[in-house]
């Protein structure tokens, strides 16, 4: 979920403009997570996570998702915390290039990392991310925390528009594309 | 045109990973010239186009969208200088609303805004966008100047996928989406 703007959270880590619906549950969130065989978490994301989905609350408002979200493999990155208590979760202290490339050959469906901002960012470093999937929420922040810290150029697989106004844009990191951008002095 | 991470231009005013070809041309840029009735820019941008589109490589180039640029009527806003060259081209000091709303009126056919970020801001603070035509270009620049400066919700209009990783996002500013915002804890 990013903003218009490019924002994964507000500046203080406000989330509460994320724009959710039973569309955004049965076309995407269930089918994404029905293709994941492991997810990854930064330690903020998975607090939240993990003091949600659990709940008698979250298993009666969103039975499919909290049902997959607490079955699923889960993976936090932490260095401050020794162990997790959400079902199913290991605790991983340092992200290693070749520990995830790995893992990417062993988990046979998808792996996702939801959220995590800071963890994207240092697997986009490491050339570890496959595709970007950016669900654009119809709204611009004005300040917040942004998801890319270097320059990056993707390729687009796909685009997606849902009657809540969100579109998700799905990218493929990408370097060949220098060559087909060009620069047009005076066009906008 | 802005950065999939929200900025129309990079820390130093860089447009040049802007992605441009015939489809954009073709399908966009002058169809929706030929919807104009009356052009506007900042400063910044003024002085940009200006600098391009009369001289010949422009009309060599890009014969139809030169033709259509420098031919419309245009306004600039600026408070330093007391003339434009660029034909057909008027300078106004300020954003007054009671002016830009006359303006509106008189004129039968669409009026644009042209990237000029800033006046876009003063514009959308003053309530006179009706329409926000965002070109997301397949990149994150990772810092830039962002385009928007307050929190704003929108309505989407249209969305639009380019064949050369370009997505374009039609919004209406909407104050009547809070209702509709909700917030799912852990919901990501």
């Amino acid at each position: 979920m990013i903003s218009l703007d490019g924002y994964f959270a507000g500046s203080g880590g406000e989330l509460n403009w994320h724009n959710v619906d039973a569309e955004f549950n049965n076309e995407f969130a269930v089918p994404q997570l029905k293709s994941a065989g492991l997810l990854m978490f930064g330690r903020m994301t998975y607090d939240l996570m993990a003091s949600y989905w659990p709940t008698e609350q979250a298993i009666k408002n969103d039975p499919v998702v909290a049902g997959l979200m607490n079955g699923l493999p889960k993976l936090v990155f932490s260095t401050t915390i020794e162990q997790a208590d959400w079902n199913n979760t290991k605790v991983v202290k340092e992200i290693r290039k070749l520990e995830i490339e790995k893992l990417k050959q062993e988990t046979a469906k998808d792996i996702l990392i939801l959220g995590s901002g800071n963890i994207v960012q240092q697997f986009a470093k490491l050339g570890l991310i496959d595709e970007y999937r950016l669900m654009i929420n119809p709204v611009a922040l004005g300040v917040g925390k942004t998801l890319f810290a270097d320059k990056i150029k993707f390729k687009l697989l796909k685009s997606r528009e849902f009657k809540n106004g969100n579109v998700l844009l799905c990218y493929a990191p990408s370097s060949s594309l220098a060559s087909s951008l060009h620069f047009v002095q005076g066009r906008l």
